[in-house]
Parts: structure tokens; sequence; C-alpha cells
């Protein structure tokens, strides 16, 4: 294939993936609340963002394709002692958040991506990166071992013990640092994923999309009339403070997205609408919050418990 | 004097601009919504924030002083090429934010600072930091000018174009580049300013502080009893995720106090209490915002128009 077949083959399957999560998740958002946004920006490239803020049944939600190429590759992406540093660069994914309004329904997030540089206009290099984790205000067990149950299915595809290498990555990266705790109870995170054709790496990334979404709305459908009170609510609103302080200070992606010009609305689509601060807020926490806490400070194996 | 008369010396006068603050503030909110906390860090220092987190009159307000110590200055605070970097320092100081309610009164933030570094238990290096900016959310021409006038007469006690060269190093530091916009429209900001004597510097930083006092209560008293909507009230919500997006973005002070192992609860003070990010939100702006807008796109020269 040549290099652009390759490029619309790929962007061809990440779009396919931000379709099928659309369609699976649309029917439980009103639709005149679903703002489906194609955009093109010079210099950088094209996508699809699908936004929902303030809707019926989520407080924010983003569904984005993107495809983006540039002159030089920014270190946020690949560390600074890449090869592929400052290379130009081709990149497709798709990048999923989901904030809904009960808050007995986690917040979740996917991203699948492909990354590939060129020297003399070869690819010189090429990998996939991506996961998904989970971000919940009331801890409920039953769903965290079900959605790590999820996350090792799909790493099945990769090798034996994929599962076990990406997951503690993704307690490892989705650390507040200033906080000492996890934004959540995570699931896997996978960086530079290299496979032997691009088609196995597509298929994986389907594969990793599809048990997030499939998992996700299981929870969705658990709890959805689960009943809450504004405690509970301004509670919420207080975690999500944290995703904020997480995003803003330490992730890679949101990094890479404000350093190489990207489309800043899409990028901080992630940002929850609407968010408190309040000093030492936290201090002193019922039982049901003091569970949360415990598995956000320390991670759990959530796949060998209960 | 010796190491800890000096100290002493210096976080006495830190605390005494802290007590004025609080006392020419405090007639504005409900005493019974103020939090006065004295506290003390093992390893670290000690201090005192006094905080207001949804009062009568201000959203949240944060007046805090601190004094510590540390084994090592971190490079955030000094840049990576300081000769100080990784040598025993202690530091005092102010800092303050306050988000009152109403849309109509900006928000106010000042600093002042002394930093010293040691080497063979002598001061190796010693200098103060500080300055104060302002972020309305409703823009008043007449405000901008007057507060800038009082940034420009604390800076003659330095020279007379001090001045000059600390707004312009305001409008460089409090920038958004992601947004490609001013955090407000700034006022005054000096790092590693050295005197011939500590007295010189702890008197400048009293001005500077009175200076932004002052001129911040005039300010709140001209629009205490402005009626506001909750349109304006939506939108300064709005606007506090760019100050959201600032501090955990690119504010050195803040990336110091968690690379310091500093105290979160006072670092993180300075976020408001209730923030808003929607998509595109400001994308049709009305002909007041775009007021707003543009001066925060371009840095104005307040004090020699009107």
């Amino acid at each position: 294939m040549n290099t652009l077949d390759r490029q619309n083959r790929i962007s061809n399957a990440f779009k396919k993936i931000h379709e099928t999560i659309f369609y699976k998740i649309k029917g439980f958002e009103k639709s005149s609340k679903i703002l489906d946004d194609v955009w093109e920006k010079k210099d950088l490239g094209q996508g699809n963002s699908i936004v929902i803020d303030d809707g019926n049944f989520f407080d924010k939600a983003g569904i984005n394709f993107s495809c983006i190429s540039g002159k030089s590759l920014p270190k946020s992406s690949v560390g600074n002692k890449s090869k592929s540093m400052g290379l130009p660069f081709f990149a497709s994914g798709v990048s999923v958040v989901f904030h809904p309004k009960n808050p007995y329904i986690p917040t979740s997030h996917l991203n699948v991506r492909y990354f590939c540089t060129y020297k003399e206009d070869k690819v010189f290099e090429e990998w996939f990166g991506g996961g998904f984790d989970l971000t919940p205000y009331i801890l409920n067990e039953e769903d965290c071992k079900k959605w790590h149950e999820g996350a090792e299915d799909a790493c099945k595809l990769i090798s034996a013990n994929f599962y076990e290498k990406a997951k503690k990555n993704c307690d490892e990266y989705f650390f507040i640092p200033h906080r000492k705790e996890h934004r959540g109870i995570g699931g896997i995170f996978y960086e530079k994923q290299e496979f032997n054709h691009i088609e196995e790496g597509l298929h994986f990334s389907d594969k990793v999309s599809e048990q997030f979404i499939e998992n996700y709305i299981k929870i969705i459908n658990k709890h959805k009339n689960t009943k809450y009170t504004e405690e509970e609510k301004k509670f919420q609103r207080f975690r999500r403070g944290r995703y904020v302080e997480f995003n803003l200070t330490y992730d890679r992606g949101t990094l890479f997205g404000l350093q190489s010009g990207g489309r800043i609305e899409s990028i901080l689509m992630s940002l929850p609408n609407k968010v408190e601060w309040h000093y030492k807020f936290d201090e002193k926490l019922s039982t049901e919050q003091q569970k949360l806490y415990d598995v956000l400070k320390t991670p759990r194996d959530w796949v060998d418990v209960i």
C-alpha cells in the first residue's frame, strides 16, 4: 500500500470504531442534546467531535475521532529520548469520555490510537496505543471486577500476560502525585505497542473498544434507575475536580494536544461541565466514601478478588 | 543577624502583611463563613490559611501566609540553570486570591515572597518576588486603569521604569498559550528581585500589598451593589475554567508547591469553588463579552489610555 492508502485504511478503521460507539450509546441521550461536529483545522487535520453538554442523561460526553499529521512530533507523545522526536508524523484515533449525571454510574474513558513517523517519505516507526479506565464516585466492587475481566479478555489477543502489564501501566499512568491517589480504579493502558501488521493493531483496537463499550453499557443499565441525593451529586462534582487536576497537570495525551497545536475544544472536551473545589472537603469521609478512597489510594487486583 | 533572627524578621514582616489584608477585607464576609486555619507540616514548615468557601460575599477566598524550608530547591522555582537549584532553601510569603460572588467584581490575586538558599550555612542567594493581577468577567476600563496606576505607584519605590518592566512581565507570565489569551488584564509580576538590604525588599513587599488591597477594595465598593443575572454568573463560572487551566497547567507557583511537597490544600486554595466547561461556549460573544476578550487577547497599556 502507498502512504495515502495506508493512512486511509487506518483512519477508516478508527472512524468505524467511532461510529460504533456512538451508535451504541446514543439511545441513552435525548437526540436534541447531541451535537455532531465535523471539523477541519488547517495544518492539523480533521475530525468528528460528538459532544453532549448538560444533556438529559450525560452531564458531559465526548466521542472524538481525529486524523492529524504534522511536521515535527512533539516530545510529550514519545518522550525526549525517542528517535522519532521531531520527525513528520501521522496519527489517527478515537478518544471517548463519558460523564453521566447519575453519580452511581462512573465516568469512563477510552482511547485507541495509531501513530507513525516518516523519514525520507517512508514509515520510520509506527505503533498503537490506548486503553480504558473507570472513575467511580460511589464504589461498586462487582462493576470494577467485571470491568477488569473485560479488559483481561481484550488483552488475551496479544498474550496471556499482557493484561497484567497493561493494568499495572494504567494504575501508574492515571496517578495524581500531589494527591497521592489514582484517578479511578483503572483498566488498561498501553503505549508504543508494535504489531507485525497494521491489521493486527487495528483488530486489537477494535477489541479494546468493544470491551470498553459493552461493559460500560452493562454498568449504565445496572445503575441508571438508582436514585441519588444532592449530597452524592455534590461529592461527584468535587471528585470531578480531581479528574481536571489529572488531565490538566499530568495527562500526556492532553499535553500532546496542547503542544501540537491541536483543536482545543476537542482536547478539553474531556473536562466535566461542572466541577467544584472545596477546602478540606474530603477530610471527613463516610464509610462508603472511605471505601472508594481506599481503592484510589491503593490499586487492587480486581480480577482475582471477590 | 544570625540565620534564625533573619528568618524570623522576614516571616514576621509577611505575617503582618497577611494580618493587614485579612483585617481590611473581613468586613465584607459573614464571620461564620471564615475559616482561620493555622497549620504545620512536617519537613515543610508552617502557615496560616484563611479560607472562605461559598461565603455570603465571596464564592471563594484564600489568604495564605507560609514559612517553609527544604533541603533542595526544586527547579520550578528558579529554572534549571540557576546556581541555587538543589541547595537548601528558606521561603516565606503571602498569597491571596479573591473570587467574589458578584461577577461585576473581578477575581484578584496577590503574591509577595522572599526566597533564599544556603551554602555552607551562609546565605548564598536571596531575592524577592511577587506581584498582583486582576481577572475581570465584565470589563470596566476605569477599574483597569486605576489598578495599573496603583501598580505603577508601588513600582516607583524601585525605579521610574520598573512598572513598565513588571507590567510586561505580568502580561507574559499570566498567558494561556493553548487559548492564546491572558488570564486577565494584568498588573505587575517580578521574579528574583534583589535588594541591597532585606528591609528594602520587605518595604517594597509592603507597598505592593498595600496598593493591591486598597485598590481592590475600591473596586469592590464600586460594584458590590450592582445587580447581576444568572447568565452573567454562568459566564463567570465558565471563565473561571480558564483560571483553573492556567493555574494547573502553567503556573510556576502552583507547580513549585506541588513539586516541593507543599500543603496541597493551601496551594490549590486558589481554585474557584464552582467552575464550568462547555463546548464552544464562547464562540458567539455579546458586545460586552467581546470587549473583555479583546483585552485578554491583546494586553493594553492601561496607564496612558482613557
